[in-house]
């Protein structure tokens, strides 16, 4: 955009945030935001290109603002860090206008305000498609008060916050023809962030955790190789959304191969040594409203198997498959 | 990008990084890169979009990923930080090979090492047009340690370091005929962040800061108005770039006008009291091996003036009139 424009629509949008945060001490508008961490950081940058993650025409701009960073701080959740900052990125088209600019902020800035995320810093630019790219910055203590990928040991347990299926039975209702909004299609389009899941895991104790975008089997098979272990999961413990069964049954799919080849959920899949699993699970359901299910365990090996009714196996990148 | 090709193509970027630095605990890779602040952090994002802010068709893949990490790490120079970590997200379009954005990403590893820089974290996407967003983290000791935009008192001395116009006429060359690639033109594609100056004038006493990105002009008119101040530059002071003069007379111009309307110099625009100004210019001459200019004052009121020979006064916005 030009200069005069891009100037405007900063006052503009500047006028809509909240007031800075604790940590920050210079906010949006200087060359650079400035803040003092408390302790260690966990930083994630996400970019959403309008057509690849979502799509204009089936997400208003509020849903948009709120989805890109919804995703990018479901990153922090995966870590147990406090969400902090974000900064973000906007390339906006011709046909995309200050007021649609601005919906898209106040969808996340609602957002920011639910988890006490500060909307740090930011850059406009003209382009041709709409993409967003956020830079989120997490907070914690220490840098073992986070939880990697990798630390998963064999005899921990796999659990898994919340159900899984929506965001991928919600894509399916938004490409149909005559799309009807309910719980399926919401979970595709704002998704929430595990963050309190995520802290409470990191407290208790998990050994590795991951969140679900990319799909249960694939994000599993990013945890086990990170960690240098097998994951084993019984498929007929995973929970799956409300709903996700019948969509999957009307388009002619199962319905696990539906929920976890198609991803975008942002639950998080942890490991979690299994004496201390009640207790977890009651500190999830306490902090963040949701159930967390034991899905399988950690087992000696790699790869990823997930057993159907019926003895049969899976091996990740087998989900295509499945039917 | 489809996710397999993501995967693999994150795969050879990591291979191409060099080792975590002293403040990273855990790099690209995981949902997160986690660090321990040494004290207060400023961070900036800047956005660059093919057609927009470089043109494939003019600049190399190295020069692109150069320019943008250049872009943004001068946000830290003018905040007088030291530089940290980056955080990069990548729209890709399909004619842009895995060969090219590794190309891309050499230019930015290149800068990164000379600067101290750690490429920390990453996210990659499909794109129509090559896009680049880019978070920069820097450091300094205390909040206080930064310099803002405002803070010029009247009385400061307002001091530029190096010379400028040279990017202007280097696009200026690029948009001709028979492009000559020299001196002009690498300053246009391959702009240096003046970090160690930054810190140089922070140390020193600078009272505000900001880099010369939109062109002088516009960026002394960010700073007045942030400060609360006037600015009234002397336009025979301001330093000029060799060639510059030559270039805007050919194409009908003032030398003046097109290095203070062109922007993209990422020269410091600072003010610092009088009696510091000999001090400061050794140690920016020493860290940066580049000079640093006075080139007017700060005094009451509000808005820039800049002082013509002859007498002739410019308001801010008046660039555009100047012959």
């Amino acid at each position: 955009m030009d200069r005069m424009g891009e100037f405007e629509l900063l006052a503009r949008i500047r006028e809509r945030l909240p007031a800075s945060g604790p940590r920050t001490h210079l906010g949006s508008g200087d060359d650079a935001a400035v803040s003092v961490p408390g302790g260690a950081t966990a930083t994630s940058v996400d970019a959403l290109v309008d057509g690849v993650h979502f799509r204009r025409e089936l997400a208003s701009p509020a849903q948009i603002g709120h989805k890109a960073l919804a995703t990018a701080l479901s990153d922090l959740a995966a870590m147990g860090a406090e969400a902090g900052e974000a900064y973000v990125a906007l390339g906006l088209p011709p046909d995309f206008g200050e007021e649609e600019c601005l919906e898209l902020l106040d969808g996340m800035v609602a957002l920011a305000i639910a988890t006490g995320t500060e909307l740090a810093g930011g850059d406009l630019s003209r382009a041709d498609r709409l993409f967003l790219a956020i830079t989120v910055v997490g907070h914690g203590p220490t840098p073992d008060s986070f939880v990697a990928r990798a630390g998963a040991q064999p005899g921990d347990a796999l659990v898994l916050t919340g159900e899984i299926g929506a965001a991928a039975a919600g894509l399916e209702l938004l490409n149909s023809q005559n799309p009807e909004m309910g719980a399926l299609v919401e979970r595709q389009l704002e998704p929430t962030p595990r963050l309190a899941a995520g802290r409470a895991l990191a407290r208790d104790g998990a050994t590795a955790m991951i969140d679900v975008s990319d799909g249960l089997g694939a994000d599993a098979g990013h945890l086990a190789e990170a960690s240098g272990v097998a994951l084993r999961i019984d498929g007929e413990a995973v929970p799956m959304a409300d709903g996700v069964a019948e969509i999957a049954a009307a388009i002619g799919r199962g319905a696990l191969d539906l929920a976890a080849g198609g991803g975008e959920d942002y639950e998080l899949l942890a490991t979690i040594p299994p004496k201390r699993l009640a207790q977890t699970a009651d500190a999830v359901n306490e902090a963040e409203g949701c159930a967390l299910t034991k899905i399988g365990e950690v087992i000696a090996g790699s790869g990823v198997e997930i057993r159907l009714p019926g003895g049969r196996l899976l091996e990740p990148g087998g989900f295509d498959q499945l039917a």
